[in-house]
């Protein structure tokens, strides 16, 4: 079993209530594993959860830390550039925060950032070079 | 296309050089789209890459931005107890720092999490109601 995995990915938010709501927002469907206090998404062979901030710095096994965010981007790759935008503009729409309008960038994509209201940075992106699987999954060519 | 996907997961790093290391210790080879500065792996429908924490601040459109870490996890989950403590131990001798040995965790699994030099946190994890895929990815049941 290959070690290059992520099965899970965990974003720890302020405002579990709040943080589904805007999710929910941008078209995330929760999964039946959902509970009270985390909210679980399939992915392509792994699953992404929202969990309370200070829950997780308890599972960490650091109660209390302060935990931060920005040096962990998700990217979200598309075929095209109108999708970027559309991307982009819906997660505006969702009460995201712009944190750089999709342009052409240096290495010959076009991409956009933007944050969630805890800070979580996502990426929308098409890359010419890294065409997608059928089902939206990137194999590095 | 689903938009409950991440294609790609970003690692802001302060040292490069050391980063690429440490992950090649733990035994994660970089794909050939990798360069000087960038590293790529391919994972199950989406990659993982290491980049410059000054980078990754820039490409945010935030340039001189502290990036924090902590807030986001990345869990491994694993079919035994004792995958998750080889893997715990792996990390550890490729110079991970413990935060939480593995433990039995009051929602039935088997649960230990480290950080890797910048702080970004790895959960290394048995969930006996998330049986893995024969490829090691999850889908939720």
């Amino acid at each position: 079993m290959t070690v290059q995995r992520v099965t899970l990915i965990t974003l720890g938010v302020t405002d579990l209530v709040a943080a589904r709501a805007f999710y929910a927002r941008l078209g995330w469907v929760e999964h039946a594993e959902s509970q009270e206090g985390v909210a679980f998404f399939q992915m392509h062979g792994a699953a992404l959860a929202l969990f309370g901030r200070d829950n997780l710095a308890l599972d960490q096994g650091r109660p209390g830390a302060v935990l931060g965010t920005g040096a962990v981007t998700l990217a979200q790759n598309f075929a095209t550039e109108a999708e970027v935008d559309a991307a982009f503009a819906a997660a505006l729409a969702a009460g995201a925060v712009a944190l750089k309008m999709p342009e052409e960038v240096f290495w010959g994509g076009y991409s956009g950032y933007w944050a969630d209201a805890d800070g979580h940075i996502w990426e929308v992106a098409m890359n010419p070079f890294w065409p997608l699987n059928e089902d939206g999954s990137l194999t590095l060519p």
